[in-house]
Order: C-alpha cells, then sequence, then structure tokens
C-alpha cells in the first residue's frame, strides 16, 4: 500500500501551538530528518518552535531514542571502559585535543566524536582538520583500528552514526536554534550512546561566550543531561565552569591546535591547563581507574609529565593522517596572511574579556560559518595577550587578530575592540573556572 | 569593497530572542529573500521566530514597504478606480472567482493578484487553473491588456511584483508560519499596493477554518491591516465572516470553478451568493461607483441578472488562454477517477460542517499542498450535500468524496466523517454570514 505523506506542516503546527508530539509522529520526524527527506526549511521551522515550545520529559526521551536508533550503535567494551567528555562549546574551548589523549594514556578508552563549529563557538574538528592531512572523516572500522591503537579517537559522526542529529545539528547552527535545552541535551547524548560511551563528564559553559549565558539555565541543561542520561542508561557528571571570558589565550582553529599541544607539553595557559586537570581526573573516576578526584589528577599530571599524553596525541594524529611534524613544528600549521594588534586605549586592570563578543568576531573572521556551506578559514584567529585581572598600560596589545580577508578584519574589529575593558582597578570577586558540579 | 555577508542567524536569534529588528536589518532581510540568497531554511527558521514573537507596528511598516518596494508598482489609475477584495482564506471560497467580473462588469477595475492553496484553504490560482489552458502566470503587459478589456485579471504574482512575498508565501504554507497576523497583513497589502489597487475590501474569515479561527483574533488582523492599510494610503474595509463551515457546497479546484459559474448564472448555494454580493456592493462604495451599501448591492445583482458578470468572466478566461467551452459544459473541467458517498450515520438535524476538518481533509486528497513541491489534483473535491441546520435521515448522503488516489482517499475519510455532526435538534443561535464591518 501507498503510504499516506506525513503531514509534516500539521505536526510542525501542533508543536507551534505548544502541544506535545506522540511517539509515533516523532519517530516520524525524526526518520524522515535522517534519510532526508523532510525538506531542511521545515525542519527548521520544527526547530524553532521547539525552540520556542521545549519538550515534554517523554518526547525528549523517546525524540533522543528514536535520533539513536536512526544509526548504527558502537560496542568498545572489550577495548576497556568507553569514557567520553563532552563540552557545550565555549569559545577557545580546545580542553578535547589535548584531554583525550591523557585519559587514554592513562588507561581509558575515549571514543570521542566530535562536532563542527556551531554559533559562534569553535568545532573540535575544525580545529584539528587545521593539521595538514588530518582526517576527521573515519568509517566505523576506521574509528575501531584508530581506538584499539591509541586509546582515543577524535572522529566526526560517520554517515551511519545518529544521522537524524547530522542533519539537524549543521542546519541548527544556520538557523538560530542551537540554545534549545531539549536540543542540545539529545543532540549530546545521542551521540554518546551510539559511539559506545559508558560514562560521560559534561562540560557545561556559563557566561557571554557560552550558548546558555545565564547560570540557571546552564544547571537547567545540566540537569537534563542527567536525567536524560538516567533514562539511556549513561551515567553523566555536570561540571558548570565559566565561560564570560575565553578559555586559553588563542581563539581559531589552528591556534588552539598550537595551545592544546602546548598544554600536552606541561605549559599552555594556566586555566587551559586545569580545567584539563580536573576534567580529566573526574573521566578517570567514572572509569573506575582513580578512586578519587585527587588520585585522577595526579594521573592526568603524571600523563603530562612523562610525555605519555603528547605521545598518545601524535600516534593518534598520525592514525589519522595528520603530518606528526606539525606536532613539534607548529609553523606547519596554516597561518592567516595578516595581522594586526588590539591596543589598550588606557592604563588599567582588564576588568573584562567578552567571550560571546570575540567568538562573534572570531566567527565573522572566518574560524566558524555564518551559513552551513561557509568555508572556515583555519589560520583566521584572535590570540589574546591580556585577560581578566591584568594590568596593561596604555598601548599595551590586549590582543592580535589573524585574518585574511581585510573587510572581514574591518567588520570584526570593533566587536574585538568592545570586548576589552580596562578599569581603574581589578574586580572585587572573579568567580571560580569550575563553578559547580553536578549528578 | 567586498561586503561581509548578511549575518542571518544573529537576526533569526534576535527576534527569536524578542527583540524587534532595525530597518536596516529588515531591509536586509527582505532584499535578501526576494533575491534568493537567504536560504528557505534560514527563512523559515525567521518565519516562525516572527510567529512566536511578532513585529511591532514600526517593523510591521517597514517590512512591508520593503517588500513592496523588492519588486515593481503597477498604476491603473487612466482605466478607473481600482478596487480589489481579498479573503485571509477559507475552506470552499471561491469567491473572487465570479466577484472580480461583476465588480468589473459595474465599471470597476479589478487588478487581482491572488494566491495560491494555503494551509488547509483553496486558493485562487489553483482553482482557475482547473479550467483547460487558463493561464495565472502572466507579465505585466498581459495583465495590462486583460485589465484594459475585461476590466478584472485573477493572476499570480509576476516574478517582478513583491518577490520577497513569492519567496515567503510558498515556504510558509510548508512550515507552518502562516498564523501571524504580522506576516498575513504584510503579504496581503504588499501585494495590493504593488497591483496598484487604491481600495481594497477585506474578508476576514472567523471559524474553524480560518486560520485565525478565534473572534478576537481575526479582528486584531482586520484592525492591524485597516492600520497598515493608512500608513501605506490604502483605505481599508475589513468584513469578518463566519468560516466555521464552509462557503458554499464544493470544496476543490474543479468543482469550485463550477459554483462560481452556478453564482454567475444567478445559482449556486445561497451564502456563497449572499457574500459575493455584500462584498461587491462595498466595493463599489469604495470605488465610488455606487452611493451606498445598497445602490451597491442591486447594481451587483443587476449584473448577475443581466449576465453582464458571466460574460465578463468568459471574456476573462479567453484572454488569459482558457477554455470558454468550459464555463457552458463544466463537462470539460477535470474531475477525480472515484467517488464515495459519505453518509448519514443517524438521523437528526446537521449541527457542524467543520470547516477545518474538511479543509485539511481535501488537502490530503490531493485539492492542496502538504509541500510546497506537490501537485494539486484539480479534480479532487468534496462535495457537501447538507449543511448546518439540514434535516438528514440515516443513510441520507453529507458529502460525495472526488478523489484519484485510494490511499489518500482512506486517511482523509476519518477526517470527513468527524467533520460532520448530527444532533437531536437544530441549534438554537447560528451566527451570521457577516459578523461584523469594521474600517
Amino acid at each position: 500500500m501507498k503510504r499516506a505523506p506525513l503531514p509534516v506542516p500539521s505536526l510542525i503546527a501542533a508543536k507551534r501551538d505548544g502541544r506535545a508530539l506522540d511517539d509515533g509522529e516523532i519517530r516520524a520526524v525524526i526518520a524522515g530528518a535522517a534519510r532526508g527527506d523532510i525538506p531542511d526549511y521545515q525542519l527548521s521551522a520544527l526547530l524553532m518552535a521547539i525552540v520556542w515550545r521545549g519538550m515534554t520529559t517523554r518526547e525528549l526521551g523517546v525524540w533522543t531514542e528514536a535520533m539513536i536508533d536512526s544509526g548504527e550503535r558502537l560496542r568498545w567494551d572489550r577495548l576497556g571502559t568507553p569514557v567520553d567528555k563532552h563540552s557545550t562549546g565555549g569559545v577557545g574551548d580546545k580542553i578535547s585535543l589535548a584531554l583525550a589523549p591523557l585519559a587514554a594514556a592513562c588507561g581509558l578508552t575515549v571514543p570521542m566524536i566530535a562536532g563542527r563549529a556551531l554559533g559562534h563557538t569553535g568545532g573540535t574538528l575544525d580545529k584539528l582538520e587545521a593539521i595538514p592531512g588530518f582526517r576527521t572523516a573515519l568509517t566505523t572500522a576506521e574509528i575501531g583500528r584508530v581506538l584499539a591503537r591509541a586509546g582515543f579517537v577524535l572522529a566526526g559522526q560517520t554517515a551511519r552514526l545518529v544521522p537524524a542529529d547530522r542533519a539537524l545539528y549543521a542546519l541548527r547552527d544556520a538557523t538560530a536554534t542551537v540554545e534549545s535545552i531539549p536540543l542540545i541535551a539529545s543532540s549530546i547524548l545521542s551521540k554518546k550512546v551510539a559511539e559506545g560511551a559508558r560514562a560521560l563528564v559534561m562540560d557545561v559553559k556559563v557566561g557571554s561566550g557560552a550558548f546558555l549565558p545565564e547560570r540557571a539555565r546552564a544547571r537547567e541543561l545540566a540537569r537534563t543531561l542527567i536525567a536524560l542520561g538516567g533514562r539511556l542508561g549513561l551515567p553523566v557528571r555536570a561540571f558548570l565552569t565559566d565561560m564570560d571570558q575565553p578559555l586559553g589565550d588563542a581563539i581559531g582553529n589552528a591556534a588552539e591546535v598550537r595551545e592544546a599541544i602546548d598544554v600536552l607539553r606541561g605549559g599552555g595557559p594556566a586555566d587551559a591547563r586545569a580545567l584539563t586537570v580536573r576534567l580529566g581526573a573526574e573521566m578517570l573516576v567514572l572509569g573506575r581507574i582513580a578512586r578519587d578526584r585527587r588520585d585522577g589528577a595526579r594521573r592526568i599530571e603524571a600523563a603530562i609529565a612523562s610525555g605519555a599524553g603528547l605521545e598518545r596525541f601524535r600516534l593518534g594524529v598520525q592514525l589519522q593522517g595528520g603530518d606528526p611534524r606539525a606536532i613539534d613544528d607548529p609553523r606547519r600549521l596554516p597561518r592567516a596572511r595578516s595581522n594586526r594588534l588590539i591596543r589598550a586605549a588606557r592604563a588599567g586592570v582588564v576588568s573584562r574579556v567578552d567571550a560571546g563578543l570575540l567568538g562573534r568576531a572570531a566567527t565573522l573572521l572566518g574560524a566558524g560559518r555564518l551559513r552551513k556551506e561557509d568555508r572556515i578559514a583555519p589560520g583566521a584567529a584572535i590570540l589574546l595577550h591580556a585577560k581578566v585581572g591584568a594590568r596593561v598600560s596604555r598601548g599595551d596589545p590586549l590582543a592580535t587578530v589573524a585574518y585574511d580577508d581585510a573587510a572581514r578584519e574591518r567588520a570584526a574589529r570593533p566587536m574585538i575592540e568592545r570586548a576589552f575593558a580596562v578599569g581603574p582597578r581589578a574586580p572585587a570577586t572573579r568567580r571560580p573556572l569550575v563553578m559547580e558540579i553536578l549528578g
């Protein structure tokens, strides 16, 4: 029998009017998105209606299970305990690049399926692809081979892994439908379950550079992830961390690879290094390799000090087709054609380095995408020379802007200038990098 | 200088978050939609955000002016006073087909740029195209020639007439973003101003088959249209009319053409005939041909009785490439392959004939579109044999369903059955066909 077409506009209308979709409707939408037979313009309207109206707990569970069922489900338990870490996305957040090999060096299996730049934040895949030759588009078999040898893998979704999410993820970026707690939660956890993770450390960003700047909303997402993880059999531990200013000093793909390598060498900015250790410690606890956080932190620090993490990273880069010489000689990473210094207009103490503005400026420069068809400019970057609390004199460099396209640099410049505030004295209180741990 | 790309996602995000767009942003969106260089998936997300957040009075005025400015503006004043009528769309609403030639026969110039099926309601263009050979895609020059000879024209938007609306109109249908008062108002009035109308009678539908079923919302639309018309220099008179049950007895493209011809011949269902006369009378008053509504009604009735309206219709059909023999021999209009009767399950008085359900059922049958790529089945129809207040015995025919596709008929049947309610006695009160006149 010929099937009558799915009446997509009436589903969209139902959600638009605040009615919950039933299980069959949700499965039909997700299957249609996965097969590509619901047009993008209908999906994006439905996504905006979901941003508006939200989802019930039941809708979210069915939606996420349908996403997982849209593709294959990987299993790595024979290799050890698969534990992953995921960030909600921030500006300058290159933690995964160093963390995955460090956790692997400590004995975990880290099947990290990562994403692309989304909104004003960077994407792990785009960063890795700044390494000459590095391939993030691996088959399932290749993922298995890299994971078996390196203990970690940093790859994109395969065509068969949560295809429904693949369709939705790129679209949300281009349609301002990212900032929805149920959509974020289902996108993250569907991939984590399908990639074979057995436990997850979540880094939920809070502040101007986060998708959910407000702490209350970030906490709501953390709780949604923990509850949804419970339904899906995936224990989730959620860190709320500061994203009012960028993480580390580099924003932009090649520049962030350089900074991750610095962290693996025992250097790098203090905040990036500290967060790597804390999140890694938690992964080791969840994977039952460390007895507690202190033990976990000690093990991650040892993997930095011994160079074991860097060796793993080098091995992973090589296994994924990347040029390992780029690790020892960062000049082999792409650079932008031109540089411009942003200088302090007056003396004082830096009181704000706005991650949201800098993320949008970096996107304009080509570090992210304004439309899903856009190509990334791997060398485009904003390098911070002063962060909150730094004392500067008039004319001191605040940031270096690396760019290929002068028109884009001109458009981005006022945003970058506005991102910095210099006041008479240091801010009275500073919130800690790790604000709260839930789950 | 190379222009930096328009950051569409951030505009969508602004509207999503309830911020008003500024004049430049609105003009950039409308110009981008008109040129086709903003992808459909971004436009549909923005449209859903507008459904959600609405528009300020200023936004709506700028939006509509930008729509008008996206294309050319026609002027017909040398031909007489251009007055138009527009309906917000209903089920079985074929009034325009008879009204335009009748008003022309009374001396008005009616440059009626009409639309396609939208949501669950029919479209005047789709109905006209059921006439063999009838062309609705006319050039500006052709519109002028038909108007000069027939006094009316029933055509689609040319590529140059409000191209921004062309892009948005089809998309809204497929993405459940029709039901927005500012979007409806700007779509209607931009076309009316651009087509050269100098006054407008609006038929704002109220009830289950209307886009805005609730009277309060319909009245809000009427007031928005009157205010926006004032800003644009277009006097608007708005009728609120009943659309709880379908208008007339036929739903479906060819079937509605037959019914319009019946009205022009002095027959047809009483409600369709009555509304044609009242709206026509108002057009003649606005165009200063009739001194008052009573005089206007008399003139429209005379144009029916003399056959002058039918002659104008025949001329218009011929000028637009249609086969005029279809007017005298309706068997030349397309018919569906199969028919099925829906019968009363019990005796009593028909207390409800749900226009919304019947409109959705007719759309499923092929009288409208579920996706913007769908083709219309011109013969698909629901023909009503009993309307509210009719006394029926068990087994009496309530409707005939005409269809080409058996699977679609099966899907539509329960909706059609549910559309009818038969109770023990006639409803105590019935609302009048014309509920209110504003402006």
